[in-house]
């Protein structure tokens, strides 16, 4: 799949899982809401945020992982039971923690832009931006 | 959420995202078919196999991971854009690779007879079997 229409194809899902290594070197998945945020990057970067839920400490497992290891790994994809209809979109890249300044703003204004929820509550944060520098595709139409 | 209702909703999941660490220590993702095998151990092991696509080094790369680090976690989750309806369960454990034998054979018939595409084509293999030793599971209907 084209690196264009993988990016687009991410970008409109409405859930991504984000793959992380715990600082005891174990994969570690959870799903997120995300947006792509359209910056003069080459592969641009995924912004997501801690919301507002109570901050158990599952919920903060995945700030501790990239806070020691910033190596961040999302993927959208489409299940059917035609598997004619399967695809997947993997983006690669590297995490940066943020919780103040324009970055975090934009990030949040991208997010309640995509998530009416977000809007009417908008996350605390602090929030993910991945610099992207990789995407792969997949999809079962492409053979 | 209690384990036996979270095995529950992941073995009645029709796909799974597997999460596996690289040998240079980064995350991968892809999503798998798979079946939760109900196996006399306390958690019991989910597999999946390698299908009859054609193996290029990307459907390789989680059975490499996986050979260097057998930590694999796997994910099931439901996303609704009314987040009342949330929820996800994650099981993690140690993976074994397995190309025949008993072991090998139960995953492929679990396989078949929940995804009748295996009925019409037994996956070549090899399998991978993920012996769990944690359940973890939140719904949003649960606060």
């Amino acid at each position: 799949m084209e690196r264009d229409e993988a990016r687009r194809r991410f970008a409109a899902a409405r859930v991504a899982r984000l793959g992380t290594v715990t600082p005891q070197g174990r994969p570690h998945l959870v799903p997120v809401t995300f947006a792509v945020l359209d910056i003069p990057e080459p592969d641009g970067s995924i912004a997501f945020a801690v919301d507002a839920k109570p901050k158990t400490s599952r919920s903060l497992q995945r700030l501790r992982n990239l806070a020691e290891h910033p190596a961040a790994t999302l993927l959208a994809d489409v299940y059917d039971d035609d598997w004619s209809r399967l695809w997947w979109v993997r983006a690669d890249g590297t995490a940066r923690i943020v919780d103040h300044g324009p970055d975090f703003d934009r990030a949040l204004d991208e997010l309640s832009a995509k998530y009416p929820q977000y809007q009417a509550q908008r996350p605390a944060g602090p929030a993910v931006l991945v610099a992207v520098d990789r995407w792969r595709g997949w999809a079962a139409e492409e053979g």
